[in-house]
């Protein structure tokens, strides 16, 4: 198999040409074009390799071979539907959860951590008979309809949004940027207490809460932590109305967070969703995903006397991929690396934070962390053109990373899970000498001029 | 690799346990439990040989080699996603587009069928800025919540169904049961005259209506074949309402139908949908699916200021495999063999329908084949009870179909696309023979005193 088909040129063509111009391109002015990767490393059309700091999808490793191989043995015995009985499904039902609490016992298997999402809300809606889901501010949860209409990250895009009468957006539990920060003496009591503030109004206007969806940790929010005892208050406020708690661990489960398998577990052991939806890192890349709820939540999705069917999610081969998953990550103690190396990771960015002012805020739990860019400590005003400049000349010295949040101004560490000491050395060295070499030039000046500029053209 | 793990009973036992009550197996009472498969052909756990009447994901046979082989070898280099430029992805669109009508020259890739309809759905209501649907009744469109709304096949299901206001069932253009049959003169015009006063009755309550959505042929609802210049009419209605035109494909494209790529086209050429969506057999059992759409529904949705991104959509892997289908397609011309031997399967059993009263209609395009059964010719009450019979007992001489339709009483062939004359032969000789004996023994007498206890019991 030829890497290269047609000349990068010819690629951007075609691509204009036939695929939707909503779907964007990483670094847009001159894309990167990659032909084969394999652990934390990819590679483009002229072998140059890049440092792979982003991709939470390939969780054990671009193209491992224990997950290439278990994916090629199964395609070629069976890949059908489950409708017909089949070992790879059940064992894979049954090793994901053991490593759940025991209540989160009953799986639907799906393709996408969207469609696990809708399954979600299906499931609340009909055990609950209720409608209004409360989700957090600068949420993404997913592309189909009924997600953009929960994810404020989505839908503060459009230009005539009408946000959903029955969708209430508590605020971001953010210690950082959000309402109440490190030095307010409960922020989980406040934040939960937002919630429940939301809960009292819908019950105002007749409305009744079918659920309450978080990711575990904020991701495309801005790589947010919620304070430990959140969760479980949330909940409290949340049953006592009826509803559900979704922890939807679609970016960020899988033992990334490094002590723990799943990160909605940071929050303590005595806190346990009604429904977990797992998804990118699930396969190593092949489309699947999965919704895990108790019995009761299942019976009674049951009852509603609708069948459920998905005619790719849980077929053999799926299965065999996300068996594999599991098995490397034991194998390989990717935890533990995750653990190791994230707080590696982190003590290093920590450092950047006491040498350059543009580091405002550094926050992680494993391979999952956040450097948030401030222009003002104290005004904490968001360095987004910074983050912007940063993302870019990182690309040049092949290091690919990404900057999120709602103000686009944190940089966002979430790499394979095999990524190495020298990995993290690399890239904040790198990062290191970017913020020096600007801070002794026109950076600042630079994008003061554009902010000046963005102003003016207001 | 070995094929079975569990004794069946225990695969059984873990099933009950950890997979989701509503996902229902094929045969309840005796699952069959399949651990490979190839061309037309399944395997149970005892090497029991099974021939595949119904999978029509797996469309150019189970477990191709030169499919399994594309993706193995694209695995094993690189599956990322379609933030990164990749061969694969735009040549995959520029072949997909050479199968259709040129307007239709814009590609979204996704995971599923509903991830397609749903986008569907998203692209017109952006485009068209309406929010109401018209649908066909007993239609079936896909499992999240959006395309629920839209499948009566699914809502009717439901205990407690209650029908969203933006969404307008129309009549489905059966000529065997429908309101318009065989000997009406005009069944397109009068089929299409519904929708209009669909259109009319919505703009009376002050609705707009986005899209008519329709399978090119409905599948679920009954293998019902609309006729020709239906879709050209209610096309002109729906465009004069400033509406779309979306082709469902997900069952019945690739070549299925025999004599054209996609079913919309039995319809004639002077009419191209705005939006087609593809899936199931798109990737022989592989998740993924499209949605293909003009350059002005593309920019229009572009245009809404909310990116598009799908993390598993065009990834390499999937755009390697439908590459592969589609080479498979040609090179064993694949559409030439629906169109023999989907006649061949027609003709024999036009013939049963000569011999046996209980076949009401032969209805079929290639291989997409509808055989419905009734008790009676005049009255056309469905033979239910007898269709599930038929299945079971095929069943338990190693053939495999089913009964669908809103009465369950259509026997359903979409086998894989390289299913033979021979197999045509076999399962109708089966089906010939089981009604032979029906007739002659106990069959019609158990279904009335079936019947005749269900009426007893209301």
């Amino acid at each position: 198999m030829t890497a290269e088909i047609f000349p990068k040129v010819k690629t951007i063509d075609l691509r204009k040409k036939h695929i939707g111009p909503s779907c964007k391109v990483f670094f847009s002015h001159d894309p990167i074009k990659i032909v084969r990767a394999k652990g934390q490393y990819m590679y483009d059309e002229n072998g140059v390799r890049y440092l792979d700091c982003i991709n939470n999808v390939a969780h054990v490793g671009h193209s491992h071979p224990m997950v290439v191989k278990a994916g090629a043995e199964q395609m070629e015995l069976l890949n059908t539907n489950s409708r017909f009985l089949h070992d790879n499904l059940v064992q894979y039902a049954q090793r994901l959860q053991a490593t759940l609490p025991e209540k989160l016992s009953v799986c639907y298997f799906v393709n996408s951590g969207s469609e696990a999402n809708d399954l979600a809300l299906r499931l609340a809606w009909e055990y609950t008979g209720h409608k209004d889901v409360i989700t957090l501010d600068n949420a993404y949860h997913g592309h189909v309809s009924s997600l953009i209409n929960i994810s404020p990250y989505k839908f503060h895009q459009l230009a005539n949004a009408e946000q959903s009468k029955s969708v209430h957006v508590a605020l971001s539990p953010d210690l950082y940027r959000g309402n109440y920060r490190q030095d307010h003496p409960d922020p989980a009591t406040a934040y939960a207490d937002d919630v429940n503030n939301l809960i009292q109004k819908a019950h105002e206007k007749g409305h009744k809460v079918a659920a309450f969806i978080a990711e575990s940790l904020q991701s495309c929010g801005g790589q947010v932590i919620p304070p430990a005892g959140y969760f479980q208050k949330v909940a409290q406020h949340v049953h006592r109305a009826g509803g559900l708690f979704i922890a939807d661990e679609v970016q960020v489960g899988f033992g990334r967070v490094g002590t723990h398998f799943w990160a909605f577990q940071l929050q303590g052991e005595d806190f346990v969703p009604d429904i977990v939806t797992m998804g990118k890192p699930i396969g190593n890349g092949h489309p699947m995903s999965c919704v895990v709820t108790t019995r009761e939540v299942a019976e009674a999705f049951k009852n509603s006397g609708m069948e459920y069917f998905n005619t790719f999610g849980g077929n053999p081969v799926s299965c065999a991929i996300g068996l594999a998953v599991l098995d490397v990550i034991e194998k390989e103690d990717l935890q533990g690396n995750a653990l190791r190396v994230g707080g590696y990771l982190t003590r290093l960015l920590e450092q950047q934070k006491e040498k350059h002012p543009l580091v405002g805020d550094i926050r992680g739990r494993g391979l999952f962390v956040g450097a948030e860019l401030v222009r003002d400590r104290v005004k904490l005003t968001p360095a987004t053109a910074e983050a912007q400049d940063i993302i870019y000349k990182l690309k040049e010295q092949h290091i690919l990373l990404s900057a999120d949040g709602p103000h686009r101004n944190v940089l966002k560490f979430k790499p394979p899970m095999c990524f190495s000491e020298e990995d993290a050395d690399m890239v904040v060295e790198k990062i290191d000498q970017i913020l020096t070499v600007s801070e002794t030039t026109s950076f600042f000046l630079l994008s003061i001029i554009q902010n000046t500029c963005s102003v003016m053209s207001l």
